[in-house]
């Protein structure tokens, strides 16, 4: 009887060899052949699963965004059913998901930038990149309206300028504690965020 | 009379060339071969002044640190000589020295990003990297410590955590502006720098 093979779960098999040759030797070192021997096949079957280098990326990155996105949203849902009491708590959870804070974040940010970098030179990158980003900046906006409406936020805010702000400093924390952890060590990247989100609110 | 070069200014403009292809196409693509194309000279002569392609990105690298953080110094120097009523004004030209709000800006913060991430899997630049990020810090929590000596800071401001926070945010926000121009156009950087140091003040 020929060996079953699920083709979904090839696919994703490669590309979390992908993320594994990204995360440790940069997006230049994610060739066929070298992602082919991360994920212990040969470069034929990857060919088969992707038309060719290309398309393997874009479905990574594609892949990693979901994945990011979808963690994102389940603590969106929970903030937006938690009582008032919780709140607070759990909007900082939803924001120290994309911070590097421990080995399975940490390579999602270095993924993450890697691609955001990576695809700034090449077009067919661009569109997720860019979708990507807008959909953060959404996401973190919805947050702070939800605050608003309930009073949390400071009277002055104005949640576009806000929005970026917050977006713009967890980049910035996650480059710096990814590239820098001396630096910027977990604890000052906690206390950063928890100061910043003390002064948004009244 | 054969012709007269002067080192210096010839290494110059290898550097020059490099930065030029980084900025248009990425790291990678800033090979000897590209390089010498880029500068107009032969790939000979690139060697008769670096070594290798290694020598010529750290030295690149060191360029590119000494040109921002020397004209950043200035700005400092500037801020600390002025009277109390342009103090605020100066403060905000030298954190903007370090945002693409400019050609000469972005092509800086372009090279600047690649090579950081770079340095992230290439050891021989990680030491110039991490050394320009605590320079930057260095020299923010300078301009913070001084406006907290003059009482232009809220009392409740935590240096350390301050100084992390508007490195972040300034790194974020040059990532966001120069990947994602029409999400972060420049009137909204200008806008949360403004914001974020309006609420720095007591």
């Amino acid at each position: 009887m020929p060996k079953i093979v699920d083709p979904t779960a090839r696919r994703a098999e490669v590309v979390d060899a992908t993320f594994a040759v990204i995360a440790e030797s940069g997006f230049a070192a994610a060739t066929l052949q070298q992602v082919a021997d991360r994920a212990g096949i040969n470069i034929g079957s990857v060919r088969h699963y992707f038309s060719g280098h290309g398309e393997l990326l874009e479905f990574a990155m594609a892949s990693m965004i979901e994945r990011v996105s979808g963690r994102l949203q389940s603590h969106v849902d929970a903030v937006v059913t938690a009582d008032q009491a919780q709140r607070a708590e759990l909007t900082v959870k939803l924001l120290e998901e994309l911070l590097p804070l421990d080995d399975r974040r940490r390579l999602e940010v270095a993924v993450w930038l890697e691609f955001s970098i990576a695809a700034r030179t090449r077009p067919q990158l661009a569109e997720l990149a860019t979708k990507s980003a807008a959909g953060t900046r959404r996401l973190i906006g919805h947050v702070l309206s939800s605050m608003q409406q309930r009073g949390a936020l400071r009277g002055d805010a104005d949640i576009t300028v806000e929005t970026e702000r917050l977006c713009s400093l967890i980049d910035g924390l996650s480059m710096g504690a990814l590239l820098h952890p001396r630096t910027v060590p977990r604890t000052r990247v906690r206390a950063v965020l928890s100061a910043h989100l003390r002064q948004l609110r009244p």
